[in-house]
């Protein structure tokens, strides 16, 4: 039993540190709000999403934010996770011209609609971050 | 208006350029079977996508492979264009091991059929390098 | 005429029956809402939708809900067609303890920006229902 | 009962003579085949989609035909779906130059992927379309 | 060479035209939006999607609007493109009649939550034009 | 690390146990060979698709296969996974004739496309349990 709270607590643990160090208070607002509603939902997402994959080798964290910025500006229908990401993003040292070349990017694949619904989500977390006086 | 002149030939030139050396004798064959159905859609790949967006300053060709792959593992629809952009991503100095980083990160945002079909497709991409001798 | 007037109607009847029972007024209020727009799309949906489809035997209506609640999980677009299957869903049986269990089983297909938008759909249902005295 | 039966027989009738209308022996064949493992899937093809959504006045064939392509292209998973209504665009005057405008038209709101991979199945369904000698 | 020289500034001047022509200030309005956030993914709508694709021959504006709308209706994530080319198809010709047709008729393919919330945007712009004085 | 090993084996073991109970030998060569492309993914659906998810109270593995069966045929691209989880469907106690009723039922929120892929793909399946002599 003791073995399984401190393994469960590791994956937890790992993740929680990666969801802060990625997201900031404001990626760890979005996880609490969803672990009202689903307190499993929430902490598979810290788990598996933040403890298990995010903290794996092979790209950096911000090679890892491009990729995940770029899917979501594909799947379309995922604009708040976009906005988490993109914060993330820059949180991990993308700059904002860059996010705005994904998106660019995005649009010869997904088409003009997702890259321009991307591009007014950029603007918002751009805004957002202009409020708390973050200069990137 | 010289500028200008030049430009026009110019995105098509800097295209076939970046095709090339993205893509290799590969892509430019896939284009070339594009060009057989529709002479115009695969002008506008190589105008658009790679005069225009490729061309671009603002990420490197490997960022940019990066985001491409993950967006199209995000689609689900579009293997061909996954297989043809793996092909790239190696091509530009990504290793293979990267290339699956990028879809296990996706598998958290379009879910595991999309990454276990982009992984299918990654080993068809990993296989035909093989034969071609191809140590990435 | 008077046939295919009664045949008409039957479909329709049954359909207007189905929606009732699994939807209840608010359902029939987002039916007439959709009416207003196009009489015919409203009619082919208690038509066709509830008197052809949710009509057939083979699967129980709670069946049938999982089956929709899950399909619009995956499908991603479609938070007010989510938000109605999910008012439907519990109105015939399921507890939402086992609503959010199916949007937690689609974080796995579907990836989990579909289940976290989901979830929250979710909780805008529960709360509506809370706030009309429902138990479930 | 005989009168359910005819105003059955209603729509499917008008629907079997605008599918044989429209996708001619081939799409016959089609629904055939998807009727023997689910009669009932194919009987709503045939009664919904061509009996009552077809059948509509409003738009000509050939402009339903035009919405239809669009729409499936869009989709990118409907590759099937996407060929048999191509053939049945130029069964109802489309002409095959206009079956590619549609494609590279689409590739600015759904991405090149999804045309390039719809050019790919307009070749084939011209290929067959010469196979049986027909000029458009 | 000179006739390449007017090509360069033809594709944006071209688009702009069009743009204006189909979709009026309003269309002007967001590109100009978006052009605050991205200048560069403006321009590229304005000349890739205005100036090159719908300057093509082979359809008429009014076809290439009916393939937009019931592509943007499939995609199911592209409302504001949707509104945006509603109000361009009206623009060029199409009835709010034949709008709600494509929509009904999509309902087949890309299923009815997809026409449902299209048939909700339609609304929306056709209420917009009311408060405008447009009879179509 | 002999704690973690053992914990770790516990989510594996549970996962491994539920994936032969649904999916059978069949289900454990499908992850096989996607373990010899990326053991990490492989590892990961084992883990958290079977020993996390799946192993949840809340429904019955027969209504988390209903779940699962409609999800993926609104999805449309995961052909695959869903001939691998009707399998697994009609495994633990679902008839051939319920899937064809979830493939239905799906028709009105996904589309007739995306159902009529999914018939065939139930087709495949059948006749690969036929060939297996199983009655269900």
């Amino acid at each position: 039993m003791k073995a399984r709270a401190r393994k469960g607590a590791d994956r937890l643990v790992r993740g929680k540190k990666l969801l802060r160090h990625i997201h900031g208070a404001g990626g760890e607002a979005v996880v609490a709000g969803l672990g009202q509603i689903s307190p499993d939902l929430a902490r598979y997402i810290v788990e598996f999403a933040f403890g298990d994959i995010y903290s794996r080798k092979g790209l950096t964290l911000r090679e890892r934010q491009i990729a995940t910025v770029a899917g979501l500006v594909a799947l379309g229908h995922a604009q708040p996770q976009l906005k988490s990401h993109i914060h993330g993003a820059l949180n991990v040292g993308c700059r904002r011209k860059e996010i705005l070349e994904i998106i660019i990017q995005l649009a010869v694949y997904a088409g003009f609609p997702a890259a321009s619904n991307a591009a007014v989500s950029a603007r918002e977390v751009f805004r957002e971050r202009d409020a708390r006086g973050l200069r990137n």
